[in-house]
C-alpha cells in the first residue's frame, strides 16, 4: 500500500468512527523520524490529550508557535522596523507605490506557478467555501493584481509575509513564515533600463544596511536555455537541469555532473560541456566574449541574452554598479516563471551556522543569499483571460536572513537597542501626588510629548529611576509639595543625575529641547 | 443522515476513488442558497473545470480574491498609511512597545477562547503537521505570548491582519481579513489607571483622525454579573443574557426581551427588572445612584464594580475626557474573557450603507462602533501551566471601519491623493540622451532625493511631463544639449510651468529647498 493508501485509510476510519480519531497521533511514529519530526509528533500527541480532557480537567496546553514560526519580541521588533525603514526609504526614492494582497488566495491561482516546489504550500481546510491556499510568495498575487485589474503599468512594492511548509533552520533565518520585501516594474519599455534599476536598488539597500562586503550574480535565462541547447540537453530537461545547476553554489561540480549524469540522464559529453559553461564568470567583456563564441552566437536565444547583458552592464556603469556585479554563468534560479535577466546578491562575509538536519531541501535557499530576483514576461499572461502579456522585473529582499545577521550585530553590540520612544517619566518623590501626575502626564501627551507615568498610587522615587534606566528614558519630571506650590517641575537627566528646576509653562519647550 | 455523515461520504469516496472528485461542487447546491454562496459555489465549479483542464488546455482562472478579502490599490495604501501613522504616533506617545506573532496558532491555543465564535475560526488543512488555525484576533495570540515567556507587565501594541469566517459585509468595512490595531497594558497595577489610559488613547486617536463626533460607552462585566443576579437570572445564564443585552445597540428593547423570554428561557418579570437597569446612561453620578440601589448595593460584584467606576471617573477627569465617555448600562460586549471594564466608541455621524442579505450575524460588530475592549485578567491564566494570572487591559481600533471612511472621505474631497512621494522627474527634450538622463538620476538617488525617470531610449517632453501631472511630482529637471554644455539643468515647477537653469553643483540644494 502506498502512503497516499495509507492516509485514506486513516481518514476514513477516522470519518466514519469518532472524528476524534483523525489524527491519533501514534500512527505517525517510525524508525525514520527526525527529532523536529518527534517534536511535531509530542505536540500534536498533547493536542490530543488536552482535546480529550474536554471541559472535564484543566487543558494541557501546549505552549508553543506553530512549527517554522516565531514571534517578535519589542527588541527585534525594534530592530525590524529599522531595516524596514531603510529598505522602505529605498523604495520610495525610486518612486514606487505600494499595494497589499490578502494573506490567502483561490488555491487555483497558486497552482501551477512553482514548479516542484507546489508541495510546500499551506492550504486552508475546505470549510465549505471556496478552495484556498496560504501565498507562497508576492509576486504570483502581484500577476494576478495586475491581470484582476488590467493595469498594464506600476511600479510598486510589497513588504508582507509568505507561507512555504519547509524544513525550517531558523538559526540561519529561514522560516515557514517568513517577510518578503519586494519591488517590481511592470510595463513595456525599453530593454535592460529598469533591470538595471532593480539591480541598483539591491546595491543601495545592501550599502545602506552595512552588511558587510557583498557581490551580484547576474545571468539571463535566454542565456543558460541557449547554452543548454548547443550543449545538447533535450528540450524537455531545460528545466530541470537548470534546477540542478541552481545548486552549484553549495555544491561542488562533480556532484552537480554526477546529478545530471545518474539522476537526470544525460551524457557524460554534455555534462562536461556544461561544466565549462557554468565555471565561467566575467563582466561586459565576456558577453562581449561569448557572442563570439562558435556555438553559442549560433542560438538565437543565448545571442538575444548576450546582447542585452552587454546592454545591462553599459547602464549599470552608468549608476555606478558595476563594481560588485558580477556575469555568471552558473546562476540558474529554481522558480519557473523567469524568462529573461535573473540575478542574486551574496553576502561575502557567512555567519557561521550549526549543522542542520534535513539537509534535503537546503538547495531552495543559497546560504549567503540575502536578495533574488529577474524578468518574468510571461506570468501576467497566466492570469489575463486572453493571455495578454505584461513584461515584469523586480527583486525580493530576502528580510529574515538580514534580520537574523541584525540582531547577532545587536547582540554583540555595547549599544541597548531602545524598544519605546518615550521622552520623559512623569515622577513624584512623595506621596499622594498620583491625580497630580496623571494631570502632568495628560498635559504632555496633549501637546505631542511621548510620557509615561507608573500606574502605582505610591510608587517610590528608586523604582520610578530604575524604569527609566531599564528602558532608556532620558528625562524624569519629578513633582513634589514644593514644585505645586512654586508652579515648577524638577527636570532630571537621567544619565547625568543633573537636576533643575523648570518653571510648568516652560517645561514642553525644555523636554522638546533636550530630547531632539 | 445527518451532514457529518454526507460530508465522511463525500471524503470517504474522494480518497478511495479519483482525488479530484473530493469537491465536486454539485453537491452543493440547495434550494435555500444565498446569492453570495451561489457566487461561492460558481467559484468552485469553474475552479473545478480548471483542474480537470490540467495541462492539456488553457486554465480557466477565477480572476478574483478569495470571499471577504480584497487587495489594497495604492490610494488605498497611501490613506491606511496616514491612518497607521496616527494610531502609532499615539501607542508610542503612551510608551508602548510592539511585537508580533505568527499569522496561525495551534489550533488549540485558539480553542474555547471565543465561545459562540469558534465556529468562525479558518483551520489549516491537516497536511501532517500540527493541526493550525488562523489567528481570530490579537488578544489571544497575546496572552499566549505573555504566559509562553513568562511576562508579568507590559504595554505593548500590535497591528496586524486576523481573519474570520464571518458573512462580510465589505461595503461598510467588514471583511474576512481585517486588520486590529491592539494596544494593551499587562501587569498587576493599582486599579483602573491602567484602564483610564486606555480609554484616553481611543479619545486621542478618535480626535486625531477627525472622525467627527464620538462617544465612549463604559460598563462593567461585575457589574452586569451583579445586575443579572438581582433581577434573578440563574448563574448559568449570564454569559448568553450579555450576548442578548448586547445587542441592544441595533435592536429595540422589546425585541431584545422578545429573546431573553422565548428562546433564552427567562421569565418576564425577570427580563423587566433587566431593562430597567439597562435603560440607564450617566456618569459618574449613576454610578454613586447605583451604589445607593437597595438591590444592587447588596450585591458585591455590582459594589466593585461600581466603586472602581467612579475611580475610573475620576481618572478621566484628570485627562479631561469625561466629555466623551458615558457610562451606560446596556453595554455587553460579545466576547467571554472580559472580567472587569469594558468600552465601546461610536461615532455618531454614521455613513448610510446599501441593506445586506445575512442579517444573522450583523449583532456581531456594531454599525457605527469604531473601538472597543475592556479588562480580562483571567486569559493568561488559561495559558499558564500553574494558572498564573496576568491582569491585563486593552483596546482594539476598529480600522478597517475607519480605512472605509477615510476613503469615502477622500474621494469626496478635491485634493489628490499621491501615490509615491518622488521629488523630480529627469527628463530630456531631445533625442539621445537617456545615458545622461540615467547618470543624473543616479546622482540624485545617492543623495537621498527622491527621483524617477521614464523607461524610454527617446521619451516625448509632453508624455515625461503628463507623467508628473498624473502622479503628482513637483519638479522635473530637463536635460538637452545646452544645458550639459552649459553644466546647468532646466529646473520646471510643473504647477507653475515656470523654469530656471540650476548650475548642477547646485541641483541637490535647490530641489531639497522648494520640496520641503
Amino acid at each position: 500500500m502506498n502512503a497516499l493508501g495509507l492516509v485514506s485509510m486513516r481518514l476514513c476510519a477516522g470519518l466514519m468512527g469518532h472524528w476524534s480519531a483523525v489524527n491519533l497521533p501514534f500512527l505517525r511514529v517510525s524508525s525514520g523520524m527526525t527529532l523536529s519530526q518527534i517534536d511535531e509528533e509530542v505536540a500534536k500527541l498533547l493536542q490530543f490529550k488536552a482535546q480529550l480532557g474536554g471541559d472535564e480537567g484543566k487543558h494541557v496546553f501546549v505552549l508553543k508557535t506553530a512549527k517554522g514560526t516565531r514571534d517578535y519580541n519589542p527588541k527585534q521588533m525594534a530592530i525590524r522596523e529599522k531595516v524596514f525603514n531603510i529598505i522602505i526609504s529605498c523604495f520610495k526614492r525610486h518612486g514606487a507605490e505600494t499595494i497589499d494582497t490578502p494573506v490567502f488566495e483561490l488555491k487555483e491561482t497558486l497552482t501551477g506557478k512553482y514548479g516542484e516546489d507546489s508541495k510546500l504550500i499551506y492550504d486552508l481546510k475546505d470549510q465549505g467555501g471556496e478552495l484556498l491556499s496560504l501565498r507562497y510568495d508576492l509576486t504570483v498575487p502581484f500577476a494576478r493584481y495586475l491581470a484582476m485589474n488590467k493595469i498594464t503599468n506600476i511600479k510598486r512594492y510589497h513588504i508582507a509575509k509568505v507561507y512555504r511548509r519547509d524544513n525550517p533552520a531558523m538559526t540561519r533565518g529561514r522560516y515557514r513564515e517568513f517577510y518578503q520585501c519586494d519591488f517590481d516594474i511592470a510595463g513595456q519599455y525599453d530593454a535592460m533600463i529598469p533591470d538595471a534599476e532593480c539591480l541598483k536598488i539591491v546595491y543601495e539597500i545592501l550599502n545602506e544596511l552595512d552588511l558587510g562586503d557583498f557581490h551580484i550574480k547576474v545571468n539571463d535565462r535566454r542565456i543558460l536555455d541557449g547554452m543548454f541547447a548547443v550543449c545538447g540537453v533535450p528540450d524537455e530537461k531545460f528545466r530541470t537541469i537548470c534546477s540542478t545547476v541552481d545548486k552549484l553554489d553549495k555544491m561542488a561540480w562533480e556532484d552537480v555532473k554526477k546529478e545530471m549524469v545518474n539522476e537526470k540522464g544525460l551524457s557524460e559529453d554534455v555534462a562536461n560541456r556544461i561544466g565549462e559553461y557554468v565555471s565561467m564568470q566575467g563582466g561586459q567583456d565576456l558577453a562581449e566574449q561569448l557572442l563570439q563564441d562558435p556555438k553559442l552566437s549560433q542560438n538565437k536565444q543565448a545571442c538575444a541574452g548576450l546582447t542585452d547583458m552587454k546592454l545591462l552592464f553599459s547602464y549599470l556603469e552608468l549608476f555606478q554598479v558595476t563594481d560588485k556585479v558580477v556575469f555568471d554563468l552558473s546562476l540558474a534560479r529554481g522558480l519557473d516563471y523567469y524568462t529573461g535577466v535573473i540575478y542574486e546578491a551574496i553576502l561575502s562575509q557567512t555567519i557561521p551556522a550549526p549543522a542542520e538536519q534535513n539537509g534535503a531541501d537546503e538547495a531552495a535557499v543559497s546560504v549567503g543569499s540575502v536578495a533574488g530576483g529577474g524578468r518574468y514576461d510571461g506570468l501576467v499572461g497566466m492570469f489575463d483571460p486572453k493571455g495578454r502579456k505584461v513584461p515584469c522585473v523586480g527583486v525580493s529582499i530576502g528580510i529574515e536572513r538580514i534580520f537574523s545577521i541584525m540582531e547577532q550585530k545587536a547582540e554583540t553590540s555595547s549599544e541597548k537597542v531602545r524598544t519605546t520612544e518615550t521622552q520623559v517619566l512623569v515622577a513624584s518623590a512623595q506621596k499622594n501626588l498620583l491625580e497630580e501626575r496623571l494631570k502632568l502626564t495628560s498635559e504632555l501627551w496633549n501637546t505631542g510629548i511621548k510620557a509615561e507615568v507608573l500606574y502605582k498610587k505610591n510608587p517610590k522615587l528608586l523604582s520610578q529611576l530604575q524604569h527609566c534606566e531599564e528602558t532608556g528614558i532620558p528625562l524624569v519630571a519629578i513633582l513634589g509639595e514644593q514644585e505645586l506650590k512654586d508652579g515648577v517641575v524638577k527636570l532630571r537627566n537621567v544619565a547625568s543625575r543633573e537636576e533643575v528646576d523648570v518653571p510648568r509653562a516652560d517645561l514642553v519647550d525644555e523636554i522638546k529641547k533636550r530630547t531632539l
